[in-house]
């Protein structure tokens, strides 16, 4: 057992583009469970947007990261010290564990990683963003055999699941991404009846040629003027999900609204936010459609790994320039006590 | 019978605020009912903040009204010559006949008001605005007993009726309008707890104060500023209802949207807009409600006539220089046929 810990704390609240030195990479006395503890070795850290939104001071739907603490991310670590009988050493586990090699955690706050699937599928495709595509889309999408359904942020983590759901729900299928690969694989991989590339495209014009009746539902993962865009070409009845809104997260203020609010009245169209975690008893329900989905071959999925607690900072960075090609994880360490899942066949 | 019609026709597409050079007023021959027709009397003209939606040549929820053709407007004449035997002389109906003297109408186009009340209130209270804010604030809005529901264009014809039917499903409402009259008439006549003076104090800082646990239901009448200030302070699963966005129907191009608008992820709240038309098949559910508080002395409104066809352009400009209180309407005629119902006690 080192006798340190190595920890990314949050230094700085962020102004605009989140920067390294908005962070400070420190060494701190090992921590050591107490009675009802457990200690986890941090293997992967996950990276979402909307970790970003916990770097401002102000009331959101979870408290601030404050400045000196560890900053926050979802994790999964496997047990090497256990004064919980619940939790056996070596154990995977999923869990809030930051930016750091080791954290102390409890029963709840630990949670065991589905068995029988590689480590990272818990933090990707079968886990949180899978379960926000899976929310988000059939709960306030709605969608019906037949309708057409647009999704930005399309090759990402949420978003690629989200248009994939849809096409296993006879929906017509269009994505937004950036750039020709990305968009490449949402048509060549991922089964998207057509993607649109934000950065080379005139996206509105692309939408009226794409979707000539209209949007029926558009799962929205990047705001501004794509919203905007989306807005101006919605059908009667439409339903516009809000998971997340990356294009504006680095802004110092929010950047104004979408022009096209109004044809929500003239569509009679909705619009909705939402946070998975909500949705945090219906869990079980998700996790298991998912897993079959991904068992039999009907969502295709990647993973782009980093290495190395100290690229902590610049791999988060990648979110936000978009240089991420599915979803963003950093490895940080072997599973000291061995036995860690590899993807099979069948599995 | 006169020889001659008089008309307002729509002569341009107006430029920002709509202006009476954007109308001319002619006449033409007398039209002649057909069989299965009736000829009509117009008596008194409604007009509503949509109206300049009508006048824009894109598409919309109806078609625009084209150059040369009479101005569009709900009214309500007195049928002075039938050749359909559902409508007889004297019959008092309600329909679309524009902003002329005459028009010609046929059963289904032509609809008798309620009888027993004054036809005035079959333009307003009881009427498609009173219905407006019946469908968009019960059936969007969802108020729950000891709910905060704040309504914006709160002295108008729709915003009055929605504030106080949220009191009458005991929520604490708050207004917004503009100037101090509005503002007093809400709280000493309409029961509002509390209004707020658009132009006079500072909206958000006002919300805050009067909704410390935030906006349950916002019913938006005027878009803008004042729906992001609203944004900024709603609670947990809000519903914001989009009834209109008055503040930018004279603009060239749409203003800006609300910045605030990730607020409806964070607090997982819902943004919906509606046209009332498409409750049709249950306006006579709403017209009995409506009627049933009006005669219990539970829906103070008021009403804002102006005088002679002559005026129509600078009628309908008064609702956008704020200058209504409660209903406008144009009275252009006495009931040639007489019988005009007249308000009454119990009625």
């Amino acid at each position: 057992m080192p006798e340190m810990n190595r920890q990314w704390l949050l230094a700085a609240r962020p102004q605009g583009l989140v920067k390294p030195s908005d962070f400070e990479f420190v060494e701190t006395p090992m921590p050591a469970p107490e009675d009802g503890q457990v200690l986890v070795r941090n293997l992967y850290l996950s990276f979402d947007p909307a970790m970003r939104g916990w770097m401002e001071d102000r009331p959101s739907y979870v408290p601030p990261v404050q400045i000196g603490e560890p900053m926050r991310a979802g994790s999964i670590g496997q047990v090497i010290e256990s004064r919980h009988p619940e939790l056996k050493l070596g154990d995977f586990v999923q869990g809030t564990f930051g930016w750091q090699d080791y954290a102390l955690a409890a029963p709840g706050l630990a949670n065991p990683v589905p068995p029988g699937i590689p480590l990272t599928w818990a933090m990707g495709v079968v886990g949180v963003t899978g379960l926000t595509a899976y929310f988000g889309l059939l709960d306030l999408g709605k969608p019906k055999p037949g309708e057409t359904v647009v999704v930005s942020g399309a090759a990402g983590a949420t978003g690629s699941v989200a248009g994939q759901i849809a096409k296993l729900h006879d929906c017509r299928v269009v994505g937004i991404a950036g750039g020709a690969e990305k968009c490449a694989w949402l048509t060549r991989e991922a089964g998207f009846d057509a993607a649109i590339d934000y950065k080379g495209e005139r996206v509105r014009e692309r939408l009226r040629e794409l979707c000539p009746n209209g949007i029926d539902v558009y799962f929205d993962n990047v705001g501004g003027p794509i919203l905007d865009d989306c807005l101006a070409q919605i059908a009667q009845n439409a339903r516009v999900v809000l998971c997340g809104g990356i294009s504006g997260y680095n802004e110092s203020e929010p950047p104004p609204g979408p022009r096209n609010l109004m044809n929500l009245v003239i569509q009679r169209a909705r619009m909705q936010g939402f946070i998975v975690l909500d949705y945090l008893p219906r869990f079980g329900e998700g996790v298991g459609k998912l897993l079959e989905w991904v068992r039999a071959g009907k969502l295709a999925h990647r993973e782009d790994i980093q290495h190395g607690l100290e690229n902590a900072p610049a791999t988060f960075l990648r979110l936000f320039t978009g240089k991420n090609l599915g979803k963003q994880l950093l490895k940080i360490a072997e599973a000291p006590l061995g036995n860690e899942p590899q993807a099979s066949e069948g599995s």
